[in-house]
């Protein structure tokens, strides 16, 4: 599919936005009614069919009280397991394992697994009721009515749960310790003890079995089984040689400290090994790796038989890739499969998947052509290595044959797992749209994809176990909620859930539309989303405010409920607000060259699409044309401040919450991906350093940020006062001591009224 | 002096305020004129002669190219030295003492002393010329015309330097350590060589020869000559037990702790000894006191002939001093000479001080009957100890014969010294107001006391060497600046220095009045200043702003230049706000009961009074009722936040620096003086606790901290906004990243611009 194609089908949405025209008398929505963390915010979500997993092949749904299953035929439902009985065998029936102490009774069976499609099993996680709070792995056995395994979890808050359903056991994390259990009260740490020189400082000097490099690269566990449980892959990261940024906590008696460890770009960064636990010998070895100093450790997966492990690796540069193959019980490397490099970035962030089938394949994603497709790896046949060279610099080297399984102006976003009897590969794509997620069949031998599920709205799935069944959920600016069970084939399935907006019943919304502007570049489309104020009269002018990300990794549009609208803009679009939303150059799922253009010098490019966005509403004849205002978090926070100080003559009215002010302060996987480092780009860093534009401050613009914010430290903020104290300009400030890079909660809403009050204050 | 003469004084004041009524075509004033630390605000103070101090009897000034004497019978000047003889003997000339860098050019002798009346030397220090820079004491001759000695003051940074004119030692610190220095290259460290384990962080765990206690009881240094310079007595403190508070310096490449030792109220302290050096014998020994957990050891003072030490100790409580001499050879306590307690709290604040022509006699100041006071013990007649009780429960035992020299209801503020001659002492007093210091010499036998200088303004003064003079200096509400030379017997003097006021010449000032209203009890006379805009219209409706300390040690009001009114306020008033200050009870010069009234319920009290303040303000014809805002610092700053949310509904603005909001974190010295302990006084503790007024907040209030705040810790006002986030209230803050307790320079008047804006968005 095209990118004329991808245009034709949002020019067709566009045609259908408008649901604002409701009767005038409704009741107005509030902040605690459409901020998530609000008193009312569930009231006013589409309902939902939580607990949906699969057992097997049987659609179960995992709710308080009962277990039920969903005939995936015709959704009739059936109850398999109820909370009662689980309980009756957890307090009074015969255990196979005698604790010293009480188990509590289970609250919810929410949580519950069923691991093995072949046994009638449901496992859970539950304390002791002692004072003690012990937790236990819990099965249960829902045909014989009993407990048939119970171990504990030792140590104090286990953490980083990983159970392998091969062997049985399960790996976790307690402080910085790695330990596996799967026998009464024994847990094996894995990891020699930790001294107190291993630890700098108590919390964050050698760290056990979590994820690595800030969760970068795809990364988000630090456990890995292998296939058929024999082994465990784990990372050890030492940040002893890192930098603590010293966060400080003020709700204890005295404000205490607690440091963090935060590398900061072009500064000495953590290094990380790949640990390899073999549960019979109770042994570890770690992979040879060349010296994991400033190398990224990526991606591990295992091969079928469980003797080799894959790592893509990345230099710190991360222009530079290579997927490696260990074995897994000497660790010795044995040789490259692949090599990438980009004069930009490269960025791997999916392991490599071996078909069921065929030990001898396996797909590895690349953006390589331009956008992420699936490359099918064949280990049988070895090829001579020769550089070949592809459009815009980039170089590869496939040291087997290698077969490009999918291609075009769209991207795979995520491969779900097999279709193993029709060799197929389930996966999610934006092939429909770039402001969808839906997912298709691909047959690997002739590529045909076929999609499953509707064409209309951002879809989630989960594959059942022989991979002929998906659970699909998905919502659309015109579907509040709809999931069915469907057969991969492409054929109709089930409906078993839908929902109705709420909102929509009973507020007086907004209109909201969706259209495209041309990027600053003159050529590339971008999209847009533009709220109306509620009660729309178009004599009016309104004021009118940006809300804007304009980071990689995010996209703010999508063909979802409200074309992902937040409830804030709403809000303020009953307020009387114009609501704007640009997903400038440098966002999601539009490609590598589409994101990449920011390289080296976040946020100039973004900018220049942002500004093409607010001189649209001010060609609109019912925006007020000198009240542009403009909001954003995080990297958006760092364009808030950016645009107001760049543009200070368009943006008279800025709030930026966390917000990046020199990328020397962000750490180093993210920040050095896109900046390079600080020695090797002095240029770019100063271009981006908000510090040396604090003087051009012309309107208002308040600055937020979490007292403890771990991802964006509070140093940002700080220094950019101080910047505008000596260039004797004048910021306004707001700081939620204590909290992190986003407030959640209660703290959201009243961080909403904060910042309505603001725009309130000074747009109005 | 009675109260009724007292305000009799006032009134006369009263009539004679107002300056206010000049051309309106005059220039405006900017913060950048009034603030100190703004680009001009030197040019808009009155001239000031600086640089006089005493060289025996003779009066000199010095400057920068030349130190000048001034004859104090008519003021004529003569050069005495120039910076040009200095330098070509610091330079060119021999010295006594080679050393391997050279010796910088002395750029000013501002800084310059002569210590000795029969010497012709001149003393200052300089820094080598290298990179090490050392520093060095450096003496020269100006009779010789050459440099007679110097040494080197070793180590890096060498502060809390006290130099014995007896001996010729300087004393000085270096990070925690103490040393004596008087030749050469050579200096002794004093303390033991502190190693690790001493310091439980590098900065601050033993402390050796600095100020103690936090600078409260009147301490402001750590070192203690003995009168012919053979012993040196210096405090050591242990700081290793006491909690640190985790200050972080965000400038730094990645931001950095720089923890503090703070001891919060109710917390565990710090313990101080007294060391006694022996210069001769380079050996210590420490007095042999009682356990100093929990006490304190202020006001160390020497007997003449150097036998002897004298402590005031006071015990945690602080409700209970003793006066108690020690062996300066063994330490060994001989004995308690007085005691002193108060159902409240004790405040001694002034070493003894013995009568130059008399060892058996020494001065103790105390405030038992409501006043501070003079009190002559005489050694040589002790009496057999009774418990005398007297009004208001306080108690106290006199083990000696002891005489009254002073009394009324008035204050004794300091000792300056006394004329051996006349047998008089010079002090500086509130006797002709307690808006005022006036100075006056009191003749021992009869009592006798005779103003020394004008009776208008507030007067500070140096006693010449035998007493028989002193330099004057004063400034009133009439007079800019005034500086003589006068006879301690009364006599006119010779007037050298005069200088008109540059604001009032330049500027179209506002009205300032200054008068008095009752207390909150209904019989207390509280004064007052009130400042009326500029270009004042008796039919406008103005807002207006009180400006409040509220606190002890501290009085806003004095019969001075503009009654004390700050740049700011004045300022404001060019803006169109009325100013009014109110002295509450709690405040400083009016004697024992006025300032202990706030005792264990800070805030209470002094919050009623500035109420009658605001309603004064709301009983104006010219004052908008419906906008009264309030601005303060530190314990202004607890004020103002108190007033918001105690009085809603007559403060509808205000702006709090630096505030305490809980007396939990304020440190033990000064705050468990008035508050007694959390554990001893919750109920106290709970009704000063901003954070349970959170949920009053109904106006605009702005919190604003100095990011490192040493005195008050920002710990303050983070708790405040969480507390404000968990009642739903919406407070505004800024912080001045790296500030301490007050902003200072340039920062100063970025500040003002800060509070003045907020003003102006919401009051005006």
């Amino acid at each position: 599919m095209n990118l004329y194609k991808i245009f034709a089908v949002v020019a067709m949405m566009t045609l259908t936005v408008s649901n604002g025209t409701q009767a005038q008398q409704k009741a107005e929505f509030t902040l605690q009614d459409v901020i998530p963390g609000g008193k009312n915010y569930f009231k006013f979500v589409p309902k939902n069919m939580s607990g949906l997993k699969w057992w097997g092949d049987v659609c179960i749904r995992t709710e308080a009280k009962n277990i039920i299953s969903i005939d995936v035929k015709n959704g009739k439902e059936k109850t398999l397991v109820t909370l009662d009985e689980v309980n009756e065998a957890l307090i009074n029936g015969e255990k196979p394992y005698n604790i010293s102490y009480g188990i509590r009774p289970l609250q919810s069976l929410m949580y519950a697994s069923m691991p093995w499609h072949d046994r009638k099993v449901v496992t859970f996680i539950q304390d002791s009721d002692s004072k003690k709070s012990q937790k236990y792995m819990i099965w249960y056995d829902f045909a014989q009515k009993k407990i048939v395994n119970m171990f504990c979890l030792q140590g104090e808050n286990p953490t980083n749960l990983d159970f392998c359903k091969e062997n049985g056991y399960m790996a976790y994390t307690v402080g910085n310790n790695l330990y596996v259990a799967n026998k009464g009260d024994y847990s094996k740490m894995i990891n020699p003890v930790l001294t107190g020189s291993d630890n700098c400082n108590d919390k964050n000097g050698l760290v056990y079995g979590q994820s690595v490099h800030r969760n970068e690269f795809g990364i988000y566990k630090g456990t890995f089984w292998s296939p058929k449980g024999n082994f465990l892959a784990f990372y050890r990261m030492d940040q002893t040689m890192v930098t603590d940024y010293p966060q400080v906590n003020t709700t204890t008696r005295t404000a205490t400290l607690e440091p963090d460890k935060y590398p900061m770009a072009g500064m000495t960064s953590h290094k990380v090994n790949v640990g390899v636990y073999d549960v019979r010998s109770e042994k570890t070895i770690y992979l040879k790796t060349t010296d994991p100093t400033d190398r990224y450790f990526t991606n591990i997966s295992w091969s079928p038989d469980e003797k080799e492990i894959y790592v893509i690796e990345v230099n710190r540069d991360q222009d530079y890739a290579q997927l490696i193959r260990y074995d897994a019980e000497t660790g010795d490397m044995i040789g490259i499969l692949y090599e990438e490099s980009h004069p930009k970035y490269v960025e791997p962030q999916k392991p490599i998947v071996f078909l069921p089938w065929d030990d001898s394949k396996f797909i590895y994603q690349s953006q390589r052509d331009g956008f992420n497709h699936l490359y099918l790896f064949d280990t049988n046949k070895p090829k001579e290595v020769t550089l070949d060279l592809i459009e815009g610099m980039d170089k590869y080297k496939e040291y087997f044959e290698v077969k490009q399984l999918t291609k075009g102006e769209w991207l795979v976003q995520d491969i779900l797992g097999f279709n193993v009897q029709k060799k197929e590969i389930i996966i999610a794509s934006t092939e429909i749209s770039p402001l969808q997620t839906n997912i298709f069949s691909i047959n690997i031998n002739n590529g045909k994809r076929t999609l499953i599920g509707k064409e209309d709205g951002n879809h989630r799935a989960q594959l059942s176990e022989s991979g002929k069944y998906i659970i699909d959920s998905f919502n659309s600016f015109s579907v509040a909620r709809e999931i069915s069970i469907l057969p991969v084939n492409g054929k109709k399935g089930s409906n078993i859930f839908s929902a109705t907006d709420p909102m929509t019943d009973k507020f007086n919304m907004p209109e909201i539309t969706l259209g495209t502007i041309k990027a600053a570049d003159g050529k590339t489309d971008l999209y847009y989303r533009l709220i109306k104020p509620v009660d729309f009269d178009p004599n009016k002018k309104y004021p009118a405010i940006i809300y804007v990300y304009g980071g990689p990794h995010a996209q703010l549009i999508h063909n979802t409920r409200f074309y992902d609208a937040r409830g804030w803009d709403l809000y303020m679009a009953q307020k009387g607000y114009v609501m704007l939303t640009v997903d400038s150059r440098g966002s999601d799922n539009r490609g590598r060259d589409f994101e990449n253009c920011t390289f080296r010098q976040l946020g100039v490019e973004e900018m220049k699409d942002q500004v093409e966005g607010a001189k649209m509403l001010q060609s609109l004849p019912y925006v007020d044309a000198e009240k542009i205002g403009v909001h954003g978090w995080s990297f958006g926070g760092f364009m808030t401040t950016n645009l107001m100080l760049s543009y200070p003559e368009i943006f008279k009215v800025g709030v930026a919450g966390g917000p990046v002010i020199d990328w020397e302060y962000y750490e180093v996987m993210y920040g050095e991906r896109y900046m390079d480092t600080p020695q090797s780009n002095p240029e770019g860093y100063k271009r981006s350093n908000l510090k040396l534009k604090a003087g051009n401050l012309k309107g208002r613009l308040m600055i937020i940020h979490g007292g403890m914010d771990p991802t964006c430290v509070p140093q940002h903020s700080y220094t950019f006062l101080r910047a505008c104290i000596n260039a004797g300009t004048h910021p306004d400030f707001f700081i939620y001591p204590e909290s992190g890079h986003n407030m959640i909660g209660a703290e959201r809403v009243h961080l909403h009224e904060h910042i309505t009050r603001y725009f309130d204050d000074f747009l109005k």
